[in-house]
């Protein structure tokens, strides 16, 4: 299928991925998992919700859960160049009828809640409060020492279409892989705004769903410390799948489930893609090195299991595009 | 002194630094150091020139060395957003009459050669020949897995001016060292094009000069086999500084010299900079950690030695800024 | 099953496991995979064999590879303490009527050729030719810089027997995998004279094969770098299992398989035993972190393949244990 | 001069070195260094002293720290093979008149304080209690993540002496720096019992005086990060030396001062010395790589600072040998 071609002047400026609001039944199990085993900085507490940040993060938060009575991803937030983006947004989701509201949230500036074309909902800012700054106050490092927010992944049905919605905000595609049928389809994409691999990826299935979040770690060995940690402190279960080597993105990554199911990737060292005359790079779907570069499948899990954005009605994929799965 | 205010709408898109391009004087002593001891590609040899690149490079080069009789710095490279952004710069650089005027250069499409207001020769294009992808091909690693030009740093006489040059360019601050007196004189000055912690960074010092290159790799561990390599390779005295962290940037670092005394700095792990509302992060002169988190002073001769570009004269400093030195 | 009782004056001394000899079908490609993958250093090749060692070894050999029509595993060599303790340990086996007779091999001072009580071919010496240090000397290093042969692993037909024998030699017990059966049964253990955790380890099953050998490397970001290096050189399908840490041993690994079949292990990060109060740590056959400490359990290959020794009849195991396995 | 022919009978088993016993003159000052900084577990605090141990090891305790009215090195511990050979310990001392008589000492058993010729003071013991086995229980992981005890370096006035006193306890040397005068004289020398390159090693100086002690870590990465730890927690000026290589050994080092003076060595990756035809390795005096194989000389106070023994005499070096110093 057809590649987009990038849109250097979007129609708004959106800098990055920022952060995700995640529903969670139980707040101090949540807390233990990603204060303690993951090593987030937790900014702030109160009866009903948790803020995290990561070690190089100036922004208030990168990490939200809010007490609920069923798990579920509430929010994927962007951050924008500035108010005028913002209103600019806002005009961009109106005029396509889609959700586009102004909204109070904590600890953030004028923040606008929104839909994407699938319904994954969005939440754009451009001000949030700034931390200390804690990079190089190595006491507050703690687990893999998690830097920064990296990424989101969300299942689609039509990987197609979001990719298509993306590239008009002027998401660029890093890389993809698409089936070697004769009229070939892609089943999972990754773009950027900010310069590394990707803000936002897509996976084809049920959707739409949040399949993960990531954190960018310094280097593999704070990853394998973590398998180390959580092997040892009662998660082992929640480890799902490597760590390893990305063929796609050239990270090295770590799976892992919270007490909830929500999945996050600590992830390190992918590559620079600034350039304006960067190819997107194809792989096959079949390419046993596509999911890891040493050849590894990832579990059924990994490709069936996500999390429900709530209200959000969840579709059964367009193609059925079959992966390599290890059982 | 005042710290610029960022300009996000330049007079031309200068997307990031690209290469550098050096006079050696004998190529295959060069080679031998960057190609076996540094672990760039050669990408292209001929009786004159060398061209090198990093792992995850795509374009052709990012090192350039050139036969001559004494050694040299010639060129700092720039990568421009489009082939329109070249003809911006032209107009730029021509208004403010400095040099400006396009020229023919291997390897690269249409290519501007200037000079900032200070002096230092800069190359300005937008398209280079691309290479094969290796950044997944690990039989092509050695050295310390040099990964991607990462920055100049550059010697001024005016750090001030320095800064409010490149700031105009839309280059932005990101960290700076400065001095304690009643009227503050910034020392040293960061800044960033491409969402790093800087593109660009200028000493106090005699100048114009080229101070240092830098690439990036991928863990303090690289850095480390680097020196025990060098040690025993015959390249002992070829190691300058380092290893360690850097209190500015956070990077941990390694300086070495080259076979001409041409500086490379090894480069790991600083953080992002792309957020819009980033504050400078600024240091005292005198913090012991400025340089060396660890708080070991940089000895003499970085302080004092660099590469002149021939035919560009060289001015003493305009304020003598005491940085802590080791001897 | 009872576990032996650790015998401080063994009849004969032996100091360490010391190298392998193995048959393999063409030499060159053997070569390509253990110098140019792994990373040894060739130190002598001639027509007929390849000898390797390790950067920190200064024996000549620890891996001999000979030309043959069929892969084979030939001899484990350990090293004695003495010359008179090969003579003792001469003695110790013709009293037990195992084979023993000393034979001329290159590079290496007297050497007995003996077999233990279920059939492992043994090749014991004091002397043998020391090379250059290039512990150092690190232009040599490449691969996953391996330092020095660790261990090797055997399938045993009888673990309990095997254990019993090697005890009456003084290898010391230090981990042990058993059934939680009304009469447990050891399924796996691990022997060491040098300090480590093992010179010798069985595995239950079809026997006397070898299971695997295993060089020691510095850290797990070799092993990471290995990883890389055989997906991307033509070794994608000679990784068998790993990265990950091992429950037995703590030990950091990756085990593949050369051009032949034949098995290596690479292995960093064990620990000290040489207190004579250490006290052995059992692990329930059952238990999921026991192969390794992440849960993931080991595919069904690793359990059933290995080299066999030429004219050394391989009987089924006396108890069938069942371990977990991937599929 | 002389290097010491091997004895591999010696007149009693001393296995390892084993623990230190220090004084300092604030228990929470000094746990807060070696919990927090350090990450060594204390296994038992009462109002008197604090004892702690590494991850790996399974002995009560590795440092013993006394409240005392000035910083002092009380004793040297090392781990005898059996309770006979304490009792030849203590006839091997009495017999040559040195200092030696058992005493009680809380988590151990029957105990012989001794002294060396040197007047060092000795503690002798075979049994030990013995924690729970924290290897595998990462969550209590801190610090550079100190795996276990790994040897002392002392003061002498006389290395030549010391080396024959321990050589003859059947210590074997493993390097040594050499002057290079026509009668050359040993200034430093490393040597062991367990089968790394040191148990205890002797420098050049005012003596006796303990120079330090030293845990050995995993990897390199974890010595970086107490330097990054230590210099944001309030340590910066108790990094005295490091972190590099030692050419001597090939470790990866850093120094460290406690908040009493006392100094301890982190250290990874030494190589194994139990072959009986071990060739000890000689090192000029004025070789640049000995100290640090980056060619870093070390600090003045390295050589002249160390803890006293309280009642134990100092005396001048017999020569005075000049090392290389950084100033």
């Amino acid at each position: 299928m057809p590649v987009p071609t990038h849109i250097f002047n979007p129609p708004f400026n959106v800098v990055r991925c920022s952060h995700a609001v995640l529903t969670v039944r139980d707040l101090e199990a949540s807390r233990a998992f990603y204060e303690r085993a993951i090593g987030l900085k937790v900014e702030h507490a109160d009866k009903g919700a948790l803020y995290f940040r990561g070690m190089e993060e100036r922004n208030h938060h990168s990490l939200v859960l809010k007490q609920g009575a069923e798990p579920a991803a509430q929010r994927l937030g962007f951050k924008m160049g500035s108010e005028e983006d913002l209103d600019r947004a806002a005009a961009f989701f109106k005029e396509r009828q889609l959700p586009a509201k102004f909204v109070e949230v904590p600890f953030q500036g004028r923040t606008l809640h929104a839909a994407d074309a699938q319904g994954n909902p969005l939440e754009l800012y451009f001000k949030m409060d700034q931390g200390e700054r804690i990079l190089q106050q190595y006491g507050h490092y703690a687990g893999c020492h998690p830097q920064r927010f990296d990424h989101f992944n969300v299942f689609t049905p039509d990987p197609q279409a979001s990719i298509e919605f993306y590239a008009a905000l002027g998401f660029r595609l890093t890389e993809y892989a698409e089936s070697d049928d004769p009229v070939p389809r892609i089943a999972a994409a990754w773009m950027h705004r900010k310069g590394g691999v990707h803000d936002m990826a897509f996976t084809n299935g049920r959707g739409p769903r949040l399949h993960h979040i990531a954190y960018w770690v310094p280097t593999a060995l704070n990853i394998i410390h973590l398998c180390d940690l959580m092997a040892s402190t009662g998660y082992l279960a929640n480890m799902e799948r490597g760590p390893g080597r990305h063929g796609i993105s050239n990270a090295f990554f770590l799976y892992v489930r919270d007490p909830d199911g929500h999945r996050t990737e600590l992830y390190t060292s992918d590559y620079l893609t600034v350039d304006p005359d960067f190819e997107p790079i194809r792989w096959s779907l079949r390419d046993p090195r596509r999911q890891t570069l040493w050849g590894t499948p990832a579990p059924r899990t990994w490709f069936e299991e996500g999390s429900e954005f709530p209200g959000v009605p969840v579709k059964p994929p367009v193609h059925d595009l079959k992966p390599v799965i290890a059982d």
